[in-house]
């Protein structure tokens, strides 16, 4: 699996932070990453899940926040983790008409483990994210099932991430080029504590022409006809003790992440961040007053700096593991890989 | 069916506006209103739908707006239509866990008219707005299907609205009484036009003892024990011309009609309002420029005061309307009709 | 000095929440408050200040939040408190012409207690809010003066708290009565702790003829005829333990307390919410992590439920204490607790 | 005047947009810049003023927005135009101690023109947005008079653009080099008509060793140990027609240009963007309804383009246009102009 490093894709700069062990989300620990692809008859689709611990979500939530940068998306669920900065579902990414199946799977597991909910307990709110892949999978076949999502959810594990066409990026496209899931993460050192902050993004969209790489490069696809289009989805962990206003703060510099690679969050991409801290959980029906470590704001620029250039590889990332494909209309989105490989000649 | 005002519950202010025709918000033009009522082997649940005119919503939008009052809600549509100040689909109130399907049924329908969506043009956004009747429908069951959200838009029909215990409010309550739909509306001139205002609301919040009527009385059921849950959805209709960040101010002011029956917008509730004006129509791919009337800030308090007022007064009908119900643990929930006529005697 | 309750104003319900004990802000221990009022040669004008806690603020920062409920306002250092979860001054409340000045103030007076405000460390965010008194008082003379800001924070003290026609609320008026400051408070008890919460309004806003009472009586002046305008500014502090977030829900519920006396949060009207809690401080340049006790939002409702009835109580206060007053153009604005004790013969 | 191209820094991409004449805010018709320069005396400091349009703005007011990036700032105003969508004063730019006297020169010019401000009509709203440039010069003087603003607005004029150490920008640095003022503008068609996009920027952000430009080269000067701090505020300025949800849209964009040059919105930083539209005007107590021309959002990405390219530059142009400046503590704050000779030997 090429990646951005790989390629001679990334640069650091002199203020850069270092990347975990296996510079991904699953970094953090207790972080988990499945994916459930579908492909043929005319598909190229299907299910990513990030699961951020490996308990009992709905019992022991975790904080959580979430960053419109641009709102042209469906994503589910995330008005209520707005409202209460928590989360007590797996995060499912997958294609636009996919939603609908991904939440009804989200509810029936979280109804298994929990048979309480909705009758003496209250309901569960499933966070769902999608992308458009509609220019190389049949969405109107809305194929995507309540069983491809358990797949995924079932396949989640630690260590190294499949990157590129696969899962939920299996169809998605980025810049005029074929893209995806990608990841990457940072870590760094507050007190005298160790943190990672990881990211992992569906990367579907920017104008062909507008890719910057770090060291100024600006691959294009031959065409560049085409308008801005596509969604970025972007999830962004970290074990660092944070509440849910600094995880919304930290989840927005992702946004800057996207930006450094010349995108300008166009009208028709639905760029969303979900973030989350495994620092400490919310016991569901818990105690009245719960016991937090939190981060002084005056301490939080290394988070930021953090999820800004994991975002931003992780895109790369996306872009550097997808191989080339035809999409429906025939249409060709070439590899960054092979455009990288051509240059290093 | 009993009315609050035909049960004596609403008393006008000195600077109150007079109702449309119906007292609904099928007063504003074009708009309809159809329910799909599941009863019956431990349901009581269902579908109401709110079409915003009769053509092709998606080629023809609404400009709309959302305001989130308590986000402890699993709708869906809405991050979109904050974006973008437009509205694409019908609206669809159903149950938490009937999502799902009304989303599923509004995209199918939406390609049905429009088999270009997510193939040459852009995806379709699904509003879909939910309460939790768990208390009296057995919500596991997930009995909601696709086949009956295309009931309830079928069923969709101008004039008098049925209310109470109907479509999605089959099995609410509210201030531990039974409720379920209430719609009213208000009528006012703005320069030499005449418009209207119409509110429909999914009543499910406000805990029991804290009703308060406009003359001041407090209807109290007998167990007023339980905590403050449950959710409310608001939709607001007009067609009086507004941009989309003032449609989001006239929804904002629904929650002053929730708030004046003694309610304060609970943890626990999703308190939701979703707004839209007929005046004018955002055509897909249209043209680069539209010219459109808009209302000056200055003139807006009618709106505002019309949002207050049918709000307040269609959450009254909600509970006018619906009769006595036992819920599944037992539980009575009376009617609040029940309570006005012995008052009379 | 009339209150609400001693004119017969305020009516409790069955889940109402008892006073503390002057009924005051200045029940959250250590909280204060102080007055400098402006009268004479066309003047009615004011300063009123709220202090958080009696030590340094800029080094013990108090968790704050602001909610916005209509922003047609001129106050000063909202958004750093919404970026940021912090106060770190005294807050001061007068005539919309004299933020400028209160400005000023709050900054000289912290750079006395910190020299290196703004050469060694940052700057100082003052916070500053305003109503508009120019129907009684010559706002463009722009009367107030640093040195009036200072004796309002000189004056600032612990309990009963002086109401009506005082301070900021000189010249202010609200539903077409003579009204100012006013002020309320409410004790509960979580886990095995007693709290309390405490609002202080300085009430200027609210359409003459929109008042309603708890009981359902509808106070009005003879004269009507004037649209909504003025504004509102609440400021609730309170010792329970609450991060920013949930500070900006609870103060979103004071708009419920506005809404329920027949308000509808005008478009001319700057409904401003600032709150506070003196839990815990946030040291300045303190140490990266800090330890903080934090309510579970599921415990919140009671936080909210003291929001609504203590600000409802406290306009009505603000209102009862003050008495009649002839405005610059000749129009009188006549005393609420001269109506209720015609009523009360 | 040196300039990003003329030093070498700017790099076109496939899909860039073409400057306006003068490359700068004025390109807008009807756009005047004025400052006002204090030095000496350990001050570098002083007021740049931004006039939307030569006409009495209070009066013809113009459609605006606010995007706050990050709220780390002492901006006054922007609460109001959040609410209502208007501008109704010039914008003056200062240092965060001045904003109390800038608010009030405002206020005057405002009464002077109107004189019913206040009395027979509403307040007025000052836009008065800051920076802290304590580094080099003696914020704690609050040197900053009315009489300072007044000669900002006098000096007001169209054409080209005084950048670099001048006026507000006179003791400002970004990426530890010396800034201030920059202003960049961007040309586009839609439908048959041109329209042109202007920014300036007040820099004074960004880590040093962060820094990047469009080439990729990362200029850094020799002390990179510094945090993040600082502020940046943005004005953006166009001639297109949009409503003031769409404003806030691009202005957001202006965030984009921010990122590209390396930095991550810092905690401490106050990143704020104000944007305008002259394309029509809100006439003040007008009539009830205006007709307006209104850009379809699917055309919008043009905007969103030009107010991140001409964001980016107008901060390059800050730098190039600034002298090497050793601050209070005797730190060097070296020129960006320098380093680009240095490396074009």
């Amino acid at each position: 699996m090429s990646t951005a490093r790989s390629l001679g894709l990334w640069t650091d700069g002199v203020n850069s932070l270092p990347t975990g062990a296996n510079n991904a989300i699953t970094d953090v620990p207790g972080v988990t990453v499945g994916h459930r692809t579908l492909q043929g008859d005319g598909l190229a689709t299907g299910v990513t899940a990030v699961v951020p611990h490996q308990g009992d979500l709905f019992r022991s939530k975790v904080r959580g926040a979430v960053e419109v940068i641009n709102g042209f998306g469906k994503s589910g669920g995330l008005v209520q983790i707005a409202e209460l900065g928590t989360i007590e579902t797996p995060i499912l990414l997958t294609n636009t008409f996919g939603v609908a199946a991904c939440t009804e799977a989200l509810i029936r597991r979280a109804i298994e483990q929990n048979p309480k909910i909705g009758r003496q307990t209250s309901t569960v709110n499933a966070v769902v994210c999608e992308c458009n892949d509609g220019q190389i999978s049949d969405i109107q076949a809305m194929a995507v099932t309540v069983d491809d999502a358990f797949a995924a959810l079932d396949a989640a594990a630690p260590g190294v991430v499949e990157q590129g066409a696969v899962g939920a990026g299996t169809g998605m496209t980025a810049f005029g080029f074929k893209a995806g899931i990608g990841t990457s993460s940072r870590h760094f050192s507050m007190g005298k504590q160790e943190f990672t902050l990881g990211s992992l993004v569906l990367a579907n969209f920017g104008r062909a022409g507008d890719l910057t790489l770090p060291d100024g490069r600006r691959p294009s696809p031959n065409d560049v006809s085409a308008p801005e289009q596509g969604s970025i989805i972007v999830i962004v962990a970290t074990d660092l003790p944070l509440g849910d206003r600094q995880l919304q703060r930290v989840a927005r510099r992702a946004g800057a992440g996207i930006a450094r690679l010349g995108a300008f969050w166009g009208n028709g991409s639905g760029d969303i961040v979900v973030s989350f801290t495994t620092a400490d959980q919310v016991v569901h029906e818990g105690p009245d007053f719960q016991t937090v470590q939190m981060l002084d704001n005056d301490h939080i620029d290394l988070a930021f700096r953090a999820a800004a250039e994991a975002t931003q590889e992780a895109i790369l990332n996306a872009l550097a593991a997808a191989p080339a494909t035809t999409g429906r209309s025939g249409k060709v989105f070439p590899s960054l890989a092979d455009w990288a490989k051509e240059q290093q000649r």
